[in-house]
């Protein structure tokens, strides 16, 4: 039962109310900017945060030919908002364990509850449902968004000009990173390509190692 | 007449030199995440960047009902886009002069024929496409993405929670905001009824003053 003034009160109809709520999201949504990802900017600077990941995605997902069956808008869609639940839940690690990334899964669906609770009832239904498509991976939609979500940290990592992350993950190796991105690019050859020319491209620049680097290794290369 | 190589050339048709391209330019744009605006974030904690600027703008376009005769995923491409020239030309002002954004209008015109010459010909023009259509203000897709841009830096600053610009901004008033922002929002009563909401609760709250703020003031205040 809803409770009138509970976060998904449908009887919040007037416009000045339904302004209301959409604003106390939006500026909500700001949070977004704070979360830091793992992966870096380009050029080595900082961590990237996740509302300009966001964007970056939507700007790739513009750019070129989408598989068949998949429709942009509604990629670009999914990607504006598939990360919005960090706000509350925080950002998971690239090679996180099965049970801290089944406790981020119970974080986000409680934040994904309170979060687009703000808004007004049928605008909550609309983005909550966007956000459950792209965790539930069971459309073409969701699944392509998601192999570009994979995608971009390798280009912001290893593209060209690129400067790695030995330092922060020496135990990362071309094997290793392959092996994970491979079950959610394969799909797409283009993508799937493409992650493996950066990958090749890093292992040449001394960029990625093949074996994992440990201060081991290290100590027996000095003289 | 384009030369074979040039960042124009629409000979490049290969699948390997069109991922080649879109991956120069999808990392080049990596850089509009450096940016600075004028805006800081909805906390006070830093200036905002234009990459996430440009996805909370896209968000804002998710929600809602757009005016008739507006597209959902045409104003979303282009408040992607929109700011990207800026990482060759910065941002401007909100209260620039006209010689200062004329200044800023050649350095654009030149930022776009650099940075969209890096994609192949065809989504060189699709992409410079939609950043002249919002830069010409001529169709109803482009004014209103220039509307939720002049809108979204107001939510920061002076939405529910926000901290106001005073000390950053201390001769903005509420009569020359609101002056600042009426042509771009008049046209849709929704965004302007807020943002004139937003500008009295901020001068209700004192964020917001209805006089310059000047030293002198302050001395007069005083006993």
């Amino acid at each position: 039962m809803v409770r009138a003034g509970a976060p998904d009160d449908p009887t919040v109809s007037t416009p000045t109310e339904r302004l209301s709520r959409q604003l106390a999201f939006l500026t909500e949504c700001d949070r977004l900017k704070g979360v830091r990802r793992t992966t870096y900017l380009h050029d080595g600077s900082r961590p990237e945060n996740s509302a300009e990941h966001s964007w970056h995605l939507a700007l790739m997902a513009l750019l070129g030919g989408l598989p068949p069956g998949t429709d942009r808008s509604r990629v670009t869609a999914l990607l504006l908002v598939h990360d919005l639940v960090e706000i509350h839940a925080g950002d998971t690690h690239f090679d996180a364990t099965p049970e801290a990334l089944a406790r981020q899964a119970d974080q986000e669906a409680q934040a994904a509850r309170t979060l687009f609770g703000r808004l007004p009832a049928d605008q909550a239904a609309s983005l909550r449902g966007l956000w459950e498509e792209f965790e539930a991976q069971r459309t073409p939609d969701a699944r392509y968004a998601r192999a570009l979500d994979a995608l971009q940290p390798m280009l912001l990592t290893w593209g060209p000009g690129g400067r790695g992350c030995t330092d922060r993950h020496p135990e990362l190796t071309a094997e290793r990173l392959l092996a994970l991105k491979r079950p959610r690019l394969e799909a797409y050859p283009d993508l799937w390509a493409l992650a493996q020319q950066v990958v090749t491209d890093a292992v040449r620049a001394g960029l990625l190692p093949t074996a994992p680097v440990t201060a081991g290794m290290k100590l027996r290369l000095s003289p």
